[in-house]
């Protein structure tokens, strides 16, 4: 209690002492007596007009509005659980609009019994609800500097975390029968681009969910409305949206987006790429302090950012403020759950010194996150997805952060 | 996993078996090769448009818009997590719009050092987030005979649960140092109605946050933005929104609000009442099948509800679907959380006879949620807050269900 109190003690240059009952009432002025808005205004909430600027931010790579990216506004979130309507999404032809009274999903191929599933049908079997992260393969395009003017908004974005319901693949396959020999599942979606992946039969057996629900309600349009398939800790593109289709099958189909995308290009091979790198690996970023943000005034603040690996559970997570010269481990805030996100917290004195400020994480399977340098040589020059090094903030004396990566 | 597969084989009476690949493509049509909608439209994103009637319910007890309550949709959601859009609101003057540069809370009265925090002060300090229900005390109105239409909505709906973050009112209160003789703490909040609860000081050096943000982002103006207080169990009028100001005192103020609100007159006592009893008690529903749902077809569904106490965790719920007379245990979905909604399950074949279903929770403390009778008895005919009792719902042959209790 005794470092904690002092801890906080340093921290009060901040709040105001009141002489004794001076300013006996505080809060705003102008509500005492005054009626506020009427309930209901609107139906379903909404965030305060104070908070308007809290939205994701877009990229798009081509001029065709259904094509891109929208990022989350990770600088300005708190705990977990990221707001639906916060999100992440990567589209290949825009959001479809999908009567889930008409929507169905087949199961086919090296199957004893193929099948078709209605909404209605799903909703009635055994359902389960797990807090897990997503994050796009493509996040974090660090491999080359970016500029000293990116947020963690621009560089970790593509990284969201819910609450999401809905039934085993697993239960839905045992009652299909998977024949002999099969290994792969073709996923579909029910977009315009009919997005297409190969899974492996291990993974759907395993954690796999086909999601109906998210953050307590049914999907987003964005995020698959009516349904999506939802691989814990696998690259965010092999979550397939609107999902309409699973086919059985021996080997993986090769479709356009594990062969042209969705690969690595591996250094010293001749060209040759890494295919089926499903995974996310351990990540770290602190998002406060972080890039555009400017600190106003010395004295304590705490130092705040998540953790991730999609391997399991974050197990250590370490700060350093002077470069990666000297690191202290940062506190983690429970529970700590497997495949999802992590806040973790760390007390801090800021005197007005130059600083630069970067996170570490290690996961419960023993992953650390490496150093930029040390993936770039394992990765070379023609890496682009699955980058997962340990970032860095500058801080001026000026109190203004920039990007260090 | 024998019995696993049972239970899903019976439930496949609702999935259609399709032959070998007649049917090589599901899902809607019309999406197929078409652009759907384009990015971030809205910026901030929105339910879709199939799911407009899941919405809160209102109801004013009196003529004047800005006095009443809404009610959650449970019957519609999964998990344990409330979209802030649908969080419960219990107002007494409406919502108050307040500009968060112009907020500040005051601590004075019995203290050491008064003290005065700015929204920047407090987002400085060490913060923790925790996941935690909310209840009404006057949630479930059930001490007499509920209309046979009430949904779960009507009679369970002043129920939420959110990830919350904030700094513990402890360490604001070690800063201001409390005085011997101190006791008590005067919670004030900034709407018109200045709301306003006395609170046992214990409870605010234990777990007791100031809160600013929700389920990942600021509050939502309709729970307190920019600022309420957190008190993890107790009945939701307690946990002040719009908080300004926290006065520590000897005794308790005997606000309106403790006086002729919210005690519980208690029987044989010649019309004394019962006050300051916080803790929400240990309760459960069932939400899936619940008042006002249709079941369609015979066969395998799953039984699905919540459950929660003020007290602690929960540790069993036991599910009966012949009135009581039988009962077997739900399953948990963990993690189960200290404080905080529980989802439980059990798999069930209905084939079509009458049924009246029932759950009974008991929590880490060996609290178990009490039959109607028994709870009446002990409470009296004047009661109307902390009902807590076992509910039924009765499911008729034709598959509809309606509130029994």
């Amino acid at each position: 209690m005794a470092s904690r109190r002092k801890i906080l003690s340093a921290g009060l240059g901040a709040a105001a002492a009141v002489m004794g009952g001076r300013r006996a009432v505080a809060g705003t002025a102008g509500t005492e007596g005054a009626l506020g808005a009427p309930l209901l205004s609107p139906p379903y909430g909404q965030p305060s007009p104070y908070e308007a600027s809290v939205v994701r931010k877009l990229w798009h790579p081509t001029s065709i509005p259904q094509i891109g990216v929208s990022l989350t506004p990770l600088q300005d979130l708190h705990g977990i659980i990221t707001p639906s309507g916060l999100h992440y999404e990567r589209h290949h032809a825009g959001v479809p609009s999908i009567d889930p009274d008409r929507h169905e999903l087949l199961i086919h191929g090296m199957v004893h019994r193929p099948l078709m599933f209605t909404m209605d049908d799903l909703l009635r079997l055994p359902s389960v609800s797990k807090i897990h992260f997503l994050e796009c393969s493509g996040n974090s395009q660090l491999w080359k500097a970016a500029p000293a003017t990116a947020t963690v908004q621009d560089t970790h974005g593509m990284l969201s975390c819910s609450e999401w319901t809905g039934v085993r693949l697993a239960d839905l396959l045992d009652q299909a029968g998977i024949a002999p020999g099969a290994h792969w599942v073709l996923a579909e979606g029910a977009d315009g681009a009919a997005m297409t992946r190969s899974i492996p039969l291990a993974k759907a057996l395993d954690d796999a969910l086909v999601a109906y629900a998210q953050n307590g309600e049914m999907l987003r349009p964005e995020q698959g409305f009516p349904l999506r398939l939802l691989l814990p800790g696998f690259e965010g593109n092999t979550n397939i949206k609107w999902l309409r289709r699973l086919k059985i099958g021996a080997a993986p189909w090769m479709t356009r987006e594990e062969t042209s995308k969705y690969t690595d290009i591996m250094p010293n091979t001749g060209g040759r790429a890494r295919q089926f790198a499903f995974i996310m690996e351990v990540k770290s970023v602190v998002t406060t302090p972080s890039g555009g943000q400017t600190l106003r005034g010395h004295g304590f603040r705490e130092i705040r950012g998540l953790a991730w690996s999609g391997r399991g559970a974050i197990k250590r997570v370490e700060v350093s403020v002077d470069g990666g010269a000297t690191w202290r481990d940062a506190a983690l805030q429970g529970p700590v759950l497997p495949i999802c996100l992590t806040r973790f917290r760390l007390p801090w004195h800021w005197e007005g010194a130059p600083a630069t400020i970067l996170s570490r994480a290690t996961d419960d399977h023993g992953n650390v996150q490496p150093t930029h340098d040390a993936l770039v040589a394992e990765r070379g020059p023609a890496a682009y997805y699955h980058y997962n090094a340990i970032h860095a903030w500058s801080l001026a004396e000026t109190g203004v952060v920039t990007n260090a990566a």
